[in-house]
């Protein structure tokens, strides 16, 4: 057993060790980014971003830090992952505070473990700061929420492009309530027949969101029958989330509404 | 089928009517609040907050709000709720803007979904703005990433304190890599039960964490056999997270080197 309470690290001025922080940058909208990570960006000496991350963001890193491009090109995903935790504790070992910036969550898909395993391993000062994931903004930005008292009281959340060797058992995530898959588009048919294939009823709610929070944000709403159709005749694009379940009922009641959704003010003003 | 472009609702001063946001805290740290979450807590002339909420972020708020205390009572959960809706509505149709403020995320077992139906029924604008969950900030707190290349690619997220007619299906949640659940913490024996019993191996590596993101924040870690025991020992109390899955044994590794945690800059300031 171990029990440990809150103790900061403490790094004074004599420690030339740098540290690394594990930021998630949030769905997509550069204001859904938390207050501590842009704290973090704004200390930045080095940032490593990732192809998602909004430009606005990159801009938020001081002009004197090395800015590094760490998205991954198809079909050498391992070879950049382990470039990419060979740089963070270069520089930290260096004397830096480095900032790995990632698309919504570092732990929820975002490799951050490995990377955080990466600086463990080296001895450098490692702190995750956590970020909105698409798996709940983007179904909430079409106004489904995920849970729904009556309705779902539970969830699965898996990733459609999954790594070899981490099979995803649809017949379990079928089960639960509401389903959320991640970086599924390019397989979506496949998905739905899956879930379909595992007992989910052909008339199951279903939803797409991509770009979800940003200003091209689309959605479609359908149901299993239909939804792997809809999402191709309405050309939607990567990024995108599929939602599953009663709970997407909810989305379309408030989408017809018509009050529902984006309210100009606050936005109208740059990030703080 | 309906396809939506991202149309932001434009309300001009002609209008005599209010709005609400439904804007999520984060887990705990007042700094994990979103900047766009922060900016509406600023603008808002009604503040209604739930139990969980950090007061440094209430006091975000104007001086000439309203702020409302709508923690919920136990017992009387389903007369607050109604009563939460009504005063939403009644606010913003009185002109004026309206901020809920809830822990972590308002779509996940944050009841927001009846909090924007209410204001749809009543053609009041309501915008959602998403937080950062528990679900996932309080495993990552702990070091464990809630998914890892080869050891978990799916995830299931379920309550632990369910509304009646919400059966959590463990035998299908426990099938999925990672297991959390949120607000479990008086029914923990009774859950771990039900996880064993749906076949989860006694031997799993379980965490337990406990008001994660806060300074007195406070984690252990066992397995299905004696994770229960070890969170009564050292004293857990709610708000707490269970973590159940080979992941947590990231945290276990990351927890051992001692250089993985909050690191004191940039925290030594006042939220901005």
């Amino acid at each position: 057993m171990k029990t440990a309470a809150r103790a900061p690290i403490a790094l004074g001025s004599e420690t030339a060790l740098g540290r690394v922080f594990l930021v998630g940058a949030g769905p997509g909208d550069p204001e859904l980014i938390t207050i501590r990570g842009l704290r973090c960006l704004r200390r930045a000496e080095v940032l490593l971003y990732d192809r998602l991350v909004s430009p606005e963001l990159i801009a938020e890193a001081p002009r004197s830090a090395l800015k590094i491009d760490a998205g991954k090109s198809a079909g050498r995903r391992s070879a950049r992952q382990e470039e990419i935790c060979r740089q963070l504790v270069a520089h930290a070992r260096a004397g830096r505070t480095v900032v790995r910036l990632k698309g919504g969550d570092p732990f929820l898909f975002g490799r951050g473990g490995e990377e955080a395993l990466a600086c463990a391993a080296a001895g450098v000062p490692c702190e995750i700061v956590p970020g909105v994931s698409s798996a709940l903004a983007a179904p909430g930005a079409a106004g489904i929420p995920v849970t729904h008292r009556g309705l779902a009281g539970s969830l699965a959340i898996v990733t459609g492009h999954c790594a070899e060797g981490d099979r995803i058992d649809w017949r379990a995530a079928a089960r639960l309530d509401t389903v959320v898959v991640l970086m599924g588009l390019s397989r979506l048919a496949e998905i739905v027949a899956a879930l379909r294939a595992a007992g989910r009823a052909v008339d199951t709610p279903a939803a797409v969101i991509a770009s979800a929070t940003l200003p091209e944000e689309t959605s479609v709403f359908g149901t299993l029958a239909d939804i792997a159709r809809l999402a191709t005749e309405a050309g939607i694009e990567a990024p995108a989330t599929l939602v599953v379940g009663e709970v997407v009922r909810i989305g379309e009641t408030l989408g017809q509404v018509g009050q529902f959704g984006r309210l100009v003010e606050p936005r109208a003003r740059a990030v703080a």
